[in-house]
């Protein structure tokens, strides 16, 4: 049974495993105590940093272990926020960054500071002379990604780096997706990752500050971790984390290059197996482990769903399996297809055979749940095209004002206008993505009482 | 090699060991996802949630899994205090709570907000018609904690739950120390605990948060468990936390009863077997398996110390063993002896063996550090005593300047005056606490330029 989800949460490394059980019995007291449990404790968790930090390329006491990666972003951004308040309040950040890292900019607006999100270009990558001109004499804090969670593009985190350094900002990294395959590159000043994504246990995150970046903990003191990380250390976690941190690591190289060739061999298989696909993210700088495909007129719950029954466990950025109902931001800051996407994240370990299986299993169910959409099929032109035509999909989610818009591109002469009424939030992306992958000219939205009108001029 | 020191951590549970050992295989996919992995992962999260509920009495959706008891009291506090900003900033603890508890007031009244500290009577107990008292109309939120951490003190939860319901005020409940022993009196309305203080795994806190109470939780938004503690769930740690509550609670009744027993052993023959030694706390209204006392004459750090070679982890809030240079701040609301303090806390499973050859350690051990440390021997006063006499202690720490004192007491007449010079912080403690234990005036202290003057009277 497949799981090809690694980049939400990677199963559990052997080496984690083994490393948490032998803790298990030696790492329950507490550090901080200097009676033998303790010292033991104290050993293990001393370790367990130095392992960490050479991992990230930092030293031992740049290092703290937090209880999440999500409370690593979140703690590193207000820390150094607040050790520069004196500077300003304005933050920089991707507009492709992680939940956490755009939630915490959230939180700073509602607060009185100032977010400037640098957008991403089609391939999901930030320009680093676009980020460098974000920076302003009062931003306290720039965060950039090293490489996208949904589409696996990797950022020019070393040139970002350079321009913060020139204008004395630091740089937070979130690292989660990448720490597994290598250290960051030189330059950063703050660096978050999460265990879990790299094959260890739930309940550690990691979080670096370079010594001499003004910092300030934030909420009430606390003893542990350098105060930087309140509460009783996460120890047996704490040590199978490091373990497995370093064991990947040695892996990494072959498996790379191993992983990275079954993606290419996605990367162009999807395109040829199933027609009106898009293949997002950057093909070159990119995760080794890691694609993301749209599928026009499908809607992801039904597609993961279809896929998980085969075995399959991916996950998507489509509006119609996220909470919100609103369409990945990473996808709709790049522009690109948000309908019926699939992220394929490979853990390592993965089978060639298993990628063969998918790829063989994916076309028919993507045209089993386009059938059930009533998506559309190329029929001829009706005898007297009408100049213009107006579709109702007022109350239809995702895809189906897409599916109702293609059905009728004909049905207008070249150059005649098709008028599309919808109200879910997905059209606004959808429909221009639909267009430019079409070949058809995307003239606009209008707002109405209810939703939008986005009309589409026929080209081809 | 028995250890003593349960209420820092108590060693792992068995079931604990076993359902965490069960679930990595099962539980370390994202419950949040829909395929068959993050499903599985899904069910024993709220399996979890269900065990952990009825242990504490609430509803599963009243509970959420926290990094630690310190984040649940954090975040419990911020969260209840920023619902109720509207009727004021006004939060009551008693002067006995956690330090999780206390900074968390500290940070409050640096942003702004008031504190109040209900004192508490020699034996750590707060008196309900105080707290009462303590309530305003601006009161946003009331802590108690059900036991005390340092010398295991019961606190009238349910009393001062009622006064806090009359008043309209929320009350939290730090349960970290007797959760384990059985749910908490009713009527309160947030409740914070530790998994790892009743044998589950670190990185495990549990927050409750009664329906109707109002709650903003903190920080930046975060889907995770109803938005209250936010980053990806420590799930087969919360497995493990869940089963291991169910398994304590199981054996809570039988064990409680058979600690008792042997607690109560030592606060009678610690008395009998050490001289000059104070057992502090309630000896009836306690948590069964903790006892605290101080030793006259000793340091806390050098005692510690001893016991380790023998064998014996215990833990001490004597001044001299904190990184703070202060007295455990419980120790000094009491306004009980801070020297050569001592906390057994066993845990469960403890042997009476272990605990008989403990009293037969100890004096030895004591007596030995008060040799080292020149610790006075009863002496005939001398032919022709001074009316008044003054002594240095300036420069010199814990136990030393009660050790002086103690050494020229017998060198005043009855009525005549000792002034210790001293500027130990301790030494306000500890010396009043002294004269308590030896029958003696405590007159009073004059603040000096530096350190200060303490005034003692023989009276016997």
């Amino acid at each position: 049974m497949p799981y090809f989800d690694a980049a939400s949460s990677a199963p559990l490394h052997p080496v984690a495993r083994q490393a948490l059980l032998a803790s298990l019995d030696e790492g329950w007291a507490d550090p901080a105590r200097l009676y033998r449990e303790g010292r033991r404790a104290r050993l293990l968790l001393d370790a367990a940093r130095e392992a960490a930090a050479e991992a990230v390329g930092c030293r031992p006491d740049e290092l703290v272990f937090t209880s999440s990666g999500t409370r690593a972003v979140h703690d590193g951004m207000y820390g150094a926020l607040a050790g520069r308040r004196r500077v300003g309040r304005h933050l920089v950040v991707s507009a492709v960054e992680h939940s956490s890292v755009l939630h915490t900019g959230g939180a700073l607006e509602a607060d009185g500071g100032e977010v400037t999100q640098v957008p991403v270009d089609r391939t999901g990558a930030v320009s680093p002379a676009a980020y460098a001109a974000a920076l302003r004499p009062d931003t306290a804090l720039a965060c950039l990604q090293s490489a996208n969670h949904e589409v696996g593009t990797v950022q020019p985190v070393g040139e970002v780096a350079r321009a913060c350094r020139e204008a004395g900002v630091p740089l937070l990294v979130d690292a989660a997706q990448s720490l597994a395959w290598g250290p960051v590159e030189e330059g950063w000043s703050l660096l978050a990752a999460s265990a879990h994504k790299w094959g260890g246990p739930a309940g550690v995150g990691l979080l670096a500050v370079r010594k001499g970046v003004r910092f300030a903990p934030r909420g009430p003191a606390d003893e542990r971790e350098s105060g930087r990380a309140p509460g009783f250390e996460n120890l047996p976690a704490i040590v199978a984390a490091a373990a497995s941190l370093r064991a990947v690591r040695a892996e990494a190289a072959a498996e790379a290059a191993r992983l990275r060739e079954l993606v290419d061999r996605v990367r162009t298989r999807v395109a040829e197996l199933v027609t009106d696909v898009e293949v997002v993210g950057d093909p070159v700088r990119r995760l080794p482990h890691l694609v993301t495909f749209s599928c026009l007129y499908v809607d992801g719950e039904t597609l993961l769903h279809e896929l998980d029954r085969e075995g399959f466990s991916v996950s998507s950025g489509s509006s119609c399996t996220s909470s919100t109902l609103t369409p990945s931001h990473v996808l709709r800051a790049m522009g690109v297809l948000s309908e019926g996407n699939v992220r394929v994240s490979l853990p390592m370990g993965t089978e060639s055979s298993d990628v063969e299986r998918f790829l063989s299993v994916l076309p028919r169910v993507v045209s089993s749940v386009r059938e059930r959409l009533g998506a559309p099929t190329p029929s001829p032109a009706p005898a007297t095209p009408s100049p213009d035509l107006t579709v109702d999909a007022l109350g239809r989610r995702c895809p189906i004002p897409v599916i109702e818009l293609a059905k009728v591109i004909t049905e207008v002469p070249l150059g005649g206008t098709i008028t599309i009424l919808a109200d879910d939030e997905a059209a606004r992306l959808d429909i221009p993505a639909w267009c430019e992958m079409r070949g058809q000219e995307y003239v606009g939205e209008t707002r109405r009482e209810r939703g939008s009108a986005y009309v589409v001029r026929r080209r081809s």
